[in-house]
């Protein structure tokens, strides 16, 4: 495999991919809200959804045509209403959608078309406005419409995210495109993530969503600006094939190439969403070691990283390393304080449950960064894990307080 | 059994229990830092600490000496500093309290002393001061004591909380009295919950240990702030016998009387722990019902109770059912949204996972309110639970940023 190569671009910098994104006036403010990913050929497609009881039915809609093992031609997405706590109408709604998309891309099957929502909660979806936009945005795909769709899908995010990369295995050039969104929340309920990603591998889908749910496990759950999981979370992974690669079906050297990729566009999404939390003032890793597993350490990582009281001292430049020991000795896990040990950046603050003395203006200069590594070490195991988040500053209260339904 | 009558009064509300509170230079400010509690008849002691894995030594020689089966001569709290991430000498300090207060109150074991602190994490206990403050503490010992400990236990709580009342039972009046702290935390690592009951009651230990558990269980476990559980929670019970009741050893009219007088001062002080919650503009009281089991419920309600998007729309007077159903569909425990329902006081704002048209006039009036119940139903269960908590306030990120260590 050769080296990963990134460059600008984002969904549609992958062959047989178009794209599209308009304001239909779902949102008041005249923003774009309606986003259309085409492929042509169409794709396999993988997806990884939100875990709350509470799911929009844009997701259900989503999930049942994903899981048909038919090709996906066209995602459409709207933002600005979630279509959660719609009830029997939302999915109507969501399921009229698609119908009416497939109608206006040349009588395609409904069922090739998955669909996700992110925006205000328990707010019927304007019908009328979404049915006289999806002509247009059917008209506007194009090649470059990727970044028109990437600003279509956001809600208060401050910034698009889009990444884009390629590599090559065995003789063939991989392309893979990426966008997502994540959780700026001015108003309320737009606790949202959605990611989609597009390639041109050969792959098989039963690879393809074994391979997306490893990933996304390791970097989109790995994430957390509040510890809020919305109602319409939603990862894609829609891969056409165009690259004509033999198609990857089991673990090998083409597997290996293709997850490590993923993983890397994932990853890189993902730390865009976090930079881009409400409010974050700083982008905060919270490095896990010496765990019992895995799983002991991403729990403790985790409730360091939701911790009220870490958030708001490095939001106050405050090396506070009794904070983070003690949200880490409340996680469940096991911890060892004797054996425990805990850095910021290079600076040991904490050693066998004890201060360890420090140079406080360098401590000082540390806390300064915009980007800050916490390395804590809980004991002798190999569990390891890592989690990305921010701190926790008045904006935060500000942006979710402010507004009054 | 009798009424419960309720009185003004705290831990020395008890026979037998005096009670003394001084500044012994802990504090930078000249506070009160050092309680203590004296019981003469000795009492049997029953407590419950923090699930910390990161503990205070405090605690630990707490634990020990109170597990000793001998009776307990006097509780020693410091505030101010939480003996916490302090190694072996942390240990060694907190025996040589106990060590030092015997000697003061006339050659007791030592080991029929309890200890209790709380306060900043990682410094060394200032030891030269404690031993000046406790010959001082002891000659103190006053029945009218108890309001002095109440402040003495406190960090940066806003009011002291204490609670007294007395209820007859088969002819004998029983008293109890109690005092607490929460979790005011200008300062870092603050968070900790003290608790201290006495009462005259004649109990088996092993009847009030496991008493002492069930209602800690349904009260002090059942108040959120922040969702921290810091390295010194500890909650102590102490009964010296003076009401003259035959011994309480198991279940019968006896028992059920003294749980429920305890369940209501405990019940009490978690309240008066959560109004005094940093930053705190409302008391927040949320009742699930329609789970599987009491845990789901208590698991879905301290879910909604410690999302940060419910704290800051109460704070923003914002009626945002759609944040509470999505922090409850995520908590992991079975949510129906079909059946579910959700109501701010008596105005019901959700059904069926679908909004219900309510009067905004009148729900803008129960959002003004310092004091809100939110009934929230999830299912067709018959699990149900309560949890206590506060709003998230510009004032509680001010709180806990602005201090540099």
């Amino acid at each position: 495999m050769s080296a990963i190569k990134t460059f600008n671009g984002g969904i549609t910098a992958v062959q047989g991919v178009t794209a599209s994104g308009i304001p239909c006036g779902i949102k008041k403010d005249g923003k774009k809200d309606l986003a259309l990913l085409r492929f042509d050929p169409p794709s396999v497609a993988a997806g990884v959804y939100t875990s709350n009881r509470v799911v929009s039915p844009s997701v259900l809609v989503c999930k049942e045509n994903a899981s048909t093992g038919k090709k996906i031609n066209a995602v459409i997405v709207n933002s600005g209403n979630a279509n959660a706590c719609t009830g029997e109408n939302g999915y109507k709604n969501a399921k009229e959608i698609t119908r009416l998309l497939s109608n206006n891309l040349g009588n395609l099957d409904p069922e090739s078309i998955l669909i996700a929502s992110t925006g205000v909660i328990g707010v019927p979806l304007p019908m009328e406005k979404i049915r006289e936009g999806i002509p247009i945005l059917a008209e506007k795909l194009s090649p470059e419409g990727g970044k028109d769709a990437s600003e279509a899908i956001l809600t208060t995010d401050l910034v698009t995210k889009e990444y884009a990369l390629n590599y090559e295995c065995k003789g063939t050039r991989i392309t893979m495109g990426g966008m997502a969104k994540g959780s700026g929340m001015i108003n309320p309920d737009m606790a949202t993530m959605l990611a989609f990603l597009t390639t041109d591998v050969s792959i098989h889908p039963k690879t393809l969503q074994k391979t997306l749910e490893e990933v996304a496990h390791e970097t989109f759950n790995r994430i957390t600006v509040d510890g809020e999981t919305s109602t319409n979370d939603t990862v894609l992974c829609l891969a056409n094939g165009l690259a004509g690669n033999a198609e990857i079906r089991e673990e090998g050297e083409e597997l290996t190439a293709f997850k490590k990729a993923l993983r890397v566009i994932c990853l890189e999404l993902a730390k865009k969403i976090v930079k881009d939390g409400e409010g974050a003032t700083k982008f905060i890793e919270i490095n896990v070691t010496g765990a019992q597993s895995e799983k002991d350490a991403a729990r403790v990582a985790g409730k360091v990283a939701n911790s009220l009281l870490v958030k708001t001292a490095f939001f106050g430049k405050d090396p506070n390393w009794g904070r983070i020991l003690s949200a880490a000795g409340s996680s469940g896990a096991q911890l060892d304080p004797l054996e425990s040990e805990l850095a910021f950046e290079d600076i040991t603050v904490m050693k066998g449950g004890m201060p360890v003395e420090t140079d406080l203006s360098i401590l000082k200069k540390v806390m300064d960064r915009k980007e800050i590594r916490v390395f804590l070490k809980i004991g002798k195991g190999e569990g390891g894990a890592v989690i990305y988040t921010t701190d926790l500053s008045y904006d935060y209260v500000k942006i979710n307080s402010e507004y009054t339904s």
